[in-house]
């Protein structure tokens, strides 16, 4: 895996810019920056959270991404005057024309985010996100952040459950690119599906752009395109340096044909059978790629043609002294097939004392569901790499998480919405979250304070989010894909088993404190006018916090 | 709504080249293209064709869309040096270096495409593009295609289904982009909703790019960030041009204050319910916007606060000869709660004779699924106009259409993948493809024939696909958005409605002619060596095509 060069971090920063412009947004954001700005209140400082209602999957838990590109995004906030013109002729004629003059020259500079790192497991209705700064800036970001975060979270907890259902044992590849929603649906799925846990992509973008691992090798099109050996050119290899057979080259095509009978002889297969056209794509494809022959081996029959035509190219191959790396299956029952390409396997190379043959990997790839995953483990199979496309990629279960942004805080006062949904109402305040551990070094208690409380004294207390971007600045290092990856895993690894059960887990605790549930109480209770009158003790800065456990 | 200009239309190709670079694909089609270039075979003239295998949503019918960006993404088909690089480091050690060489000079221009015009209603298992040009080219086409057209022709139908739903009585606005999969899944969905009938989006960039009517007014932050009305300034507005009362500014505050305690008493309403800070922010809206007044309604409460704050002032604008729009509901019951803001409209404007609130409309806005429109059809309410987000964008009730693009043809042979699932079996051969009409012009049946077979005489049959690209260049002119919005309209009334029903709908036929299933049969039936052998009769130009119903 080549690791992002500074070229390739700049080409990141670049798409951003292009993919998420600042006019990617909805347009009652600018609507209701110009009443602010009309109102002499954009300047006003505002704090807004970000977070999401439920854990998605009908999980216990979701992994927090998309923050690298929010802070791409915002440092490159900045409206063009292209972007100013549409606005003029979209906004209400007779708009003040200084309100545009004024949006030419935004910026992030008075923007401050706080943050959960990336790649950390979070939870249901706590404030991923705080972004506080000038009311009608803090606003105009809300679309694109929620969709930066969005996606990312969601597939990166949906690849995370793909390899609690997987375990270590076997290799994740995900594929699923062409069944991606847009073509940035599927660059974002290969980078954060490798950030929940996958081993490799099929997108080649993702590996240029992100240095994920990259793999593939042949489709069904490449196999049926031969139609018999004649095709095959060259016919010969070199033998791999250093084997016994010297140098000069060998005819493949020949030793292949003679390994076929050999191969039927011990199988009691029919030669017959076997395709000639699959065996000039397989013979073709190893004489291109001694090294990494790994053909997909259902183009027609995988018993009596692609497994027999495999078995004869890579015998041929271990004469040559080359490795061959195993077959990919992609339809019928995966399960079923690995087990009697394994037996297979396991006969030639004991009929024929090649110990390679006993090395060789078996990638199934036929619509892989979280459930089909999970049966693996219980099923008899001999499948050691899976690939995965679009169950993971659209994230079939649940294709969105319904992150939402919430105005908490303006010229200090909390602030709440009701609506006729209860559950759709917000926890008003500016908060500090915390994250309590038990003596294990285990998170057991996700606490939201009022953010002048002092930290709860119960068990060790993480604070939960940093300041990641201020003034304009990114303030926290930006991290690699890889990086985020192995946050991940250590941030899973942390979590008890009971929130990571992919069925009806327990739920994690996620509670106010004493005093923000005052706050909520009093918020919810008042009628009208008292939104702004809450008294929020912002003194009290030495009361021992007793960690009430008022669910949120 | 704004046409795109020459100057949008250039930022979209740009967006096209960015979003959707040659290196954008899977990783096997350059091992495989290696491969060909390997053997000799890169220039061997090679067919693919790209369709779905069933239709969306359980539906009878699916939307042709993408085909606009193919063309784009075709016509820039190339690669950089830096793309190249990166492939020489991802392509197993000892690949050839010339191979990297043949890959800078590559480019579109020895590519043809037929295809069905962007827009048209298709069925499963219709050969929807075909892709003919040299082996190697064509088939590192594939993923980017599928890329492009999966997304697109599936929310396109979604919207389609949608708009079926809800009928023309209703405004149907798209306004998903925060839940979308990534920035582009909101992009596209926000274009092929509309083509799809969509009225409008409340994405700004997609209006700006795609000239879509864009629309929005407020979100529940404005509301609650507003505590009272010492924070309504300006508080006064100078009635409408033609106005009676003059043209100095009234103080709309107080007037509004005035009608708050009339509709109370109109309504037998409390007062002191209604909420100042919504009050504040309706007020400072409306002053910002007079001739858009159309906010929210259910920050606190719709019955005693959102609706009485809104009838105040839409009250004292129209005092002012201006023409408030009308509401939102965004939580809640939304068919019930119409019926009761409608009441109160008729209520209002026949208890102060005011004739504007009979034109009011109701928007809703709250997790809304083609379920729910349907409802809307079958449930007393007074909804005028709907906004949709996850369920469409994300395609809820099937993320992903599935189409696949296969190779029917090399050097002139038909070439066909079987597996070990019969229903991934294609069909092979280059084809042309039919549309019969019957006697009132309506579709009955698609017939998949052999290229080179007369047309059928059966009815009115039209050739469903065009040459659209050839040697390098866009053969069809390119369409707006709105053009492919009209085809859609068009393309769908002439269905029969037993096919439009969204649930159990009958299936319309799409066959094979009798000489392209006696090709189908044969090569189905050949054993090894039989691909390139099929006779296929293709001098017989004058036999007439009787129209088999051998189905696919």
């Amino acid at each position: 895996m080549a690791a992002p060069t500074s070229e390739t971090c700049a080409a990141v920063e670049r798409s951003i810019r292009r993919r998420v412009p600042p006019l990617l947004t909805d347009l009652y954001q600018f609507t209701m920056a110009y009443a602010y700005w009309r109102a002499g209140r954009h300047n006003e400082p505002a704090v807004f959270e970000l977070f999401f209602r439920s854990n998605p999957f009908g999980g216990g838990f979701s992994l927090f991404t998309g923050l690298h590109d929010c802070l791409l995004f915002l440092r490159n906030f900045q409206f063009t005057d292209e972007d100013v013109e549409y606005l003029r002729s979209v906004l209400p004629p007779g708009s003040d024309p200084a309100f545009f003059s004024y949006l030419r020259e935004l910026d992030s500079s008075g923007v401050t985010v706080r943050s959960v790192p990336e790649g950390a497991v979070v939870f249901a209705r706590v404030p991923l996100m705080e972004v506080s700064g000038p009311l009608a800036v803090v606003q105009l970001l809300e679309t694109s952040l929620l969709c930066l975060v969005n996606y990312a979270s969601l597939v990166c907890s949906n690849a995370a459950r793909f390899r609690l259902a997987a375990g270590w044992r076997r290799s994740l590849v995900e594929m699923g690119l062409r069944r991606a929603q847009g073509p940035d649906g599927g660059l974002s799925a290969s980078r954060y599906s490798y950030m929940g846990g996958f081993d490799m992509t099929s997108n080649v973008l993702a590996g240029y752009l992100f240095g994920i691992p990259v793999a593939g090798t042949m489709a069904h099109s490449y196999v049926t395109s031969f139609s018999c050996l004649e095709e095959v050119w060259p016919q010969s290899l070199v033998p791999a340096d250093g084997g016994s057979g010297g140098s000069d080259p060998v005819d493949l095509l020949s030793l292949s044909r003679d390994w076929l009978g050999r191969v039927c002889e011990l199988l009691g297969a029919e030669p017959g059978a076997a395709h000639e056209g699959e065996l000039a794509a397989f013979l073709s494809y190893a004489i291109a790629f001694p090294r990494n022959f790994l053909p997909v081996i259902d183009s027609y029959s995988v018993a009596s043609s692609g497994l027999v035509n495999f078995c004869a190219v890579a015998l041929s191959l271990c004469d040559l002294h080359y490795q061959p790396l195993g077959v990919r299956l992609d339809s019928g029952d995966l399960c079923r097939q690995s087990l009697e390409v394994r037996r297979v396997f396991r006969a030639c190379g004991d009929g024929f004392s090649v110990p390679a043959f006993h090395s060789l990997i078996i990638v199934g790839t036929n619509g892989i569901t979280e459930q089909s995953i999970q049966e693996l483990s219980k099923k008899e199979n001999e499948i050691d790499a899976v690939g995965v496309g679009t169950h993971l990629v659209t994230c079939s279960q649940q294709p969105s998480l319904g992150c939402v942004y919430k105005l908490v805080e303006v010229r200090g006062s909390p602030k709440m919405k009701m609506t006729e949904d209860p559950e759709k109402s917000t926890v008003p305040g500016k908060k500090a979250v915390y994250r309590l551990l038990d003596a294990q070094g285990q998170p057991f208690l996700d606490l939201l304070c009022l953010s002048e409380e002092p930290a709860p004294l119960v068990g060790v207390a993480l604070r939960l989010r940093q300041e990641v971007f201020s003034q304009g600045q990114i303030t926290h290092p930006l991290r690699t894909a890889a990086e985020v990856r192995e946050s991940v895993q250590s941030s899973l690894k942390a979590l008890p088993p009971r929130h990571k059960r992919l069925k009806d887990p327990d739920m994690y605790t996620v509670a106010v404190s004493e005093k923000l549930h005052a706050v909520l109480k009093e918020v919810r209770r008042s009628g009208s006018k008292l939104n702004d009158k809450i008294p929020v003790d912002r003194g009290d800065r030495t009361a021992q916090n007793d960690v009430g456990l008022n669910h949120v």
